[in-house]
């Protein structure tokens, strides 16, 4: 995991500068804290003190925790993970799903995706889920435009992305290659 | 939801009276705390005076939140389904998945499993799976007594366990009955 923020452009009341570096501040103290002590409550005064600024910038700027979390995953899982293009949609399907296996198994993400679920409500499932669909999709859109008939958005999801944020989220079982292959050789039968 | 926890025996350090009834006031707390507002921070202290009890009292007995949560989670889904017998390995499945989805829907649990999911760590995951996997194994086993040739429970799990949890948690996506028997259908093809 990175541990300096890039400010998202424009996301803030004035680009870069004081607004930008706020936020990097406090993005990198929400994953500090989740990282460190996963048990601990998340408090808008704690993460201020360990950001280095007033509890009142964070609440005027993010309102709650929740949005606070939500907003720390959106930019965490975005781009984060890049379409592959293998040539074909089982090459495709198995180089994304070992990308997102090995995503979900680092502990530090593993440990933001469950705080964002726990405080972040539909808000933070959302920012957890991320691109996830769309990037799905475009695996699949390839697949068609190569004249393929591949398999509903629905069924990919249920048949992959499920399993993955299921074993990782859900278990301590490991996210193994041989695994994360056998759930595309599910899906796609020979 | 039922709103009155029962004590279960033994799980004090005095069975029933004072310590029996403590525990009963505490799990409300946290069940009504974390339906009504999600994305408030839980506390010890905030928990304490919600249930009438002294916080020393809660850092005794459950030490932090998170193994407070694990303790109502695992209270909450032990013993809620119950594993169904209807003569077929494909009955007891579209049964399951649907008490499961069911169970799954409610709001109230939803919000318990994602906090204690977000705050529990480990030990919360565990508690949220409950007797899950216990369950499926005893399907499972049940059609291998009835001579049949079942999937594994891995290839259960992902294929039923895994799309139910990942759309109620991260989605806000229906779990409608047909939904949930398509999952048991494209485990168990004609």
């Amino acid at each position: 995991m990175s541990t300096t923020a890039s400010p998202a452009p424009g996301a803030g009341s004035r680009p870069g500068g004081r607004s930008a570096r706020v936020r990097a501040a406090v993005h990198l103290a929400v994953r500090e804290l989740v990282a460190d002590d996963p048990g601990e409550p998340l408090t808008i005064p704690v993460l201020a003190a360990r950001a280095g600024v007033h509890a009142t910038t964070v609440y005027r700027r993010w309102g709650t925790v929740g949005e606070l979390l939500a907003d720390v995953a959106t930019s965490r899982f975005s781009g984060d993970i890049v379409v592959p293009d293998t040539g074909s949609l089982r090459g495709d399907l198995e180089r994304y799903a070992s990308d997102l296996a090995k995503d979900l198994c680092d502990p530090d993400t593993l440990a933001l995706v469950r705080a964002t679920i726990g405080i972040g409500g539909e808000q933070g499932a959302a920012a957890c889920r991320g691109e996830r669909q769309q990037q799905l999709e475009a695996i699949l859109e390839r697949e068609r435009a190569r004249g393929g008939q591949p398999p509903t958005l629905e069924r990919t999801t249920d048949a992959v992305l499920a399993p993955l944020y299921y074993r990782a989220v859900f278990t301590d079982d490991p996210l193994t290659p041989e695994w994360t292959r056998t759930l595309v050789s599910h899906l796609l039968p020979d």
